[in-house]
């Protein structure tokens, strides 16, 4: 009786695919790995992108383009960052297309003398950039961004988790010591933390990486994870403090203030297409997406009920009048998204494509709302009262004034349910591997609902560590990082027994 | 005596590598033909990118991402689109980087089956989601666009104008028949036309182009084309209606109101960086570019004079305070763009740099300015009084209440400084092809300005238009397009003295 043919605790990878093709988010490409984004998960990611853009740019960060392509030998200069992604890389190797034998082929005769690679992420070429930009200490520190499509060969996808093409966001800055690219680290790290929270309404967890989980290159890798609907981290936006490996590799250097010659500190920071993901297995119910106000491209979605007589055109008129004013009220910074859909369907059909892309608000006007000067409408949030559809009405005058509180009000109760429920899933009494064995299970078909488990540990290094990830790859889990709040002191570890230095948290993954 | 080394009567092409240069608004990357964009070039790009997206959107255009790489099987269905493409196109043939003997390589087992190509445009994979997509007359029209990165492998580049990879916008749209694809074509054309003229300044002529400089795959092809201050044309955006052939080659068919089947007509139509190439060579004189205020990242620099006292401080209140009522003024539909340069540097070279970017409005504050509650300005579309830098001085109430007044008044100035001279350029009194040699002459190293010519043709195809273009090549000439506003009656044609149909626009160009 649920909007999709499957729910979440039926099959919750199927329930995924499925809210992301049933909400017009994106669908499969026939380029591999690849995907078709459409216009509704366009359109979060447009406000996505306009806002944390914001954010960056607000923080002292300036836009940059830089090629797409990326000489090879550019790669082999950090040994770790080439060894990290060298698995994973589309390689270009021709510039020209001929018949030969009747077949379109690749030109023998075109092929190039260095291959480029499609950037899966610009450090190299970047840092190439500071090299020539960077000159003294008054060249510092310098910020940048920019947006932009990469590409990283995957084996397994899944739309906007996974892709071998994404579009994502990528900050790159050189400073003159570890202390100011430490700040301008963490400074990204805060401004994740703080839009998810805000923008998204996706709580995460701040913390530091593992040695093992480090970016390819990187000295100190943060991250912020969320919790979906099944219990499982999804990383969702990563910060990294360079040190000098990258400047090493580059000669990315600069005349201190005493004239000698210093290399500079480097960090970079991103996220992705991913967080749409996120927030479809954060927010989605068995109707489809409950897309956060925030980011909904129409927060006020008007359906008339026509009926093909002459009284459509009051009843169209009555909505266009509703929709402008609706969009002269604001909300989150801007101006109320309202829009009258009058595509050639039946109104039904409108009512439940608008459910499974979660509108906010969805406004059914038949010709006695017109007439009587009201709107009834659904709000998403609540959207059933038992199996029926609950829908409520206001005078017009009503619902135009209450439209932005109603918006604010569903923004805080997606987040404040999805906070509850991470709160709630992380258990902190499981203090020996014995106890997450126990928890966990090592039942490949285990679908029951399993959340994080906050553990204390000796921050064990090298093969110490492959050790124990080792014994949690038996258990499917992974160490998702050590979150910045940390307890005064300290049990043992969970993996060896001896006094514990750290707290970090244990998950399942994407 | 002028900001940049070299002016443009002494050699424009130098000219405008410096003007990009000097302006921060592009450099030359180490990936052969791409550019790096750097933060006043991205500032403009994103001012374009927002507002056309607005206008775009405003006319029923959703935005979709499609991806990057292309089968190569898809190029091959439409024979000419393939041919007008082979030529350039980066091929992807490897997923994975190996060290080979020491080397790291393509990995020979890592080899696709079927290469991919970078999107040089997206018609063939965006028409293989339309005929997956339509289905009944009640899917059209489907309007959609994209903004992307596409890549065509050009031999000789030169930044912004003919770049490999350039950023765009594209637009493909599906309709029920001709009648309705056409209104679409000239839809997006005037779309173009009017944001060229009034967000640009760039006053441009829309019209036809002739057979032989269609679109590959084109059946009718479209151009905007604007006058750079050489005298040279420069085609700042198309249109293509596509007629059925794509529709054929990717069969885009639907069921039509009879419940018969039929072929969907096309169109596709972009613009890209390229016309910040534009913005360069129509508005940019020997101190370096004069931006347009509507495109103008910072509309209002504010230089404070600092002597690294501790008056500073006042100095930098007032500063600040100014750009804060500024950016309280709005101009062109938003918040004026108001900025404190507080970089560390010299006060008289930050005035320098502002002026070779373009900043429409500079202010140098300093101490007295402060005391007497002044500003002191210059406006950079009137920069000089002979060869001296012209300041003014206006009360601070005064500067603020006329900020977006000077700034409207610019881009005024700016495009009837440019519509002038496009109108005074263009000779029609040229009637027979010798008219055309002695105006044009043959010379190699002619570098005095030569406009454009309008002339009477009839309209010749084939292999007769072949050889109307190799008559007009050795006078390095064009057909740039047949206007859309056409006299009542037409002469002869000035390539075969028959009776003429059209007349059309002949240039040099970029």
């Amino acid at each position: 009786m649920h909007a999709l043919k499957v729910t979440r605790a039926e099959d919750f990878p199927e329930w995924y695919q499925a809210v992301v093709r049933e909400a017009d988010l994106a669908e499969p490409s026939p380029t591999r790995g690849s995907m078709i984004i459409k216009p509704w998960g366009m359109g979060i990611w447009e406000r996505i992108q306009g806002e944390l853009d914001r954010r960056i740019k607000e923080t002292g960060h300036d836009n940059y383009y830089f090629p797409l392509l990326i000489p090879l030998s550019f790669f082999a200069k950090e040994a770790e960052h080439v060894e990290g992604f060298a698995k994973e890389m589309a390689v270009v190797t021709h510039h020209r297309l001929k018949q030969i034998d009747g077949e379109l082929k690749p030109d023998p005769d075109a092929e190039l003398t260095e291959p480029l690679i499609i950037r899966p992420t610009s450090e190299t070429i970047i840092g190439d950039a500071f090299s020539r930009w960077i000159v003294s200490y008054r060249d510092l520190p310098l910020k940048l961004n920019q947006w932009a499509n990469v590409m990283r060969w995957e084996m397994r996808t899944r739309m906007f988790l996974r892709t071998a093409e994404f579009l994502w966001q990528e900050g790159h800055t050189a400073h003159v010591d570890e202390a100011d690219a430490m700040d301008e680290t963490m400074l990204a790290l805060e401004i994740y933390r703080s839009f998810a929270e805000d923008f998204l309404a996706l709580p995460v967890i701040a913390g530091e990486k593992p040695e093992n989980e480090r970016f390819p290159g990187a000295v100190r890798t943060y991250s912020i994870e969320a919790m979906m609907q099944d219990g499982k981290a999804l990383q969702a936006g990563t910060s990294h403090y360079l040190g000098t490996h990258f400047a090493e590799a580059q000669n990315i250097r600069y005349q201190d203030r005493d004239g000698g010659k210093a290399l500079a500190h480097t960090t970079s920071w991103g996220v992705s297409t991913r967080m749409i993901g996120g927030v479809i297995m954060t927010h989605g119910d068995d109707d489809g997406l409950r897309t956060p106000p925030a980011i909904a491209p129409r927060q006020v979605v008007i359906v008339p009920m026509l009926r093909g007589k002459p009284e459509d055109a009051d009843l169209k008129a009555y909505c266009a009048a509703l929709a402008a004013e609706l969009n002269k009220e604001s909300v989150f910074g801007s101006a109320v998204r309202a829009f009258v859909d009058m595509k050639d369907a039946k109104p039904a059909d409108k009512r439940w494509d608008w459910v499974r892309r979660g509108a906010p608000l969805i406004c059914e006007i038949g010709p006695r709302d017109a007439a009587n000067g009201q709107v009834t409408f659904i709000n998403r949030n609540a959207l059933r009262e038992g199996e029926k559809i609950k829908s409520h009405t206001l005078t017009r005058d009503e619902f135009v004034a209450q439209a932005a509180g109603l918006l604010e009000t569903n923004q805080a109760e997606l987040f404040a349910e999805a906070k509850t429920r991470l709160e709630g899933a992380i258990r902190s009494d499981l203090v020996t591997f014995a106890d997450l064995e126990r928890y966990y299970g090592t039942d490949e078909n285990d679908a029951e609902f399993k959340g994080w488990a906050r553990v204390h540990w000796s921050r064990p290094t090298g093969a110490a560590l492959d050790a124990v990830g080792d014994r949690l790859k038996v258990l499917k889990l992974t160490i998702r990082n050590a979150p910045l709040a940390q307890p005064a002191s300290f049990g043992v570890c969970i993996f060896t027994g001896a006094p514990a230095v750290e707290e970090i948290l244990i998950a399942r993954s994407y």
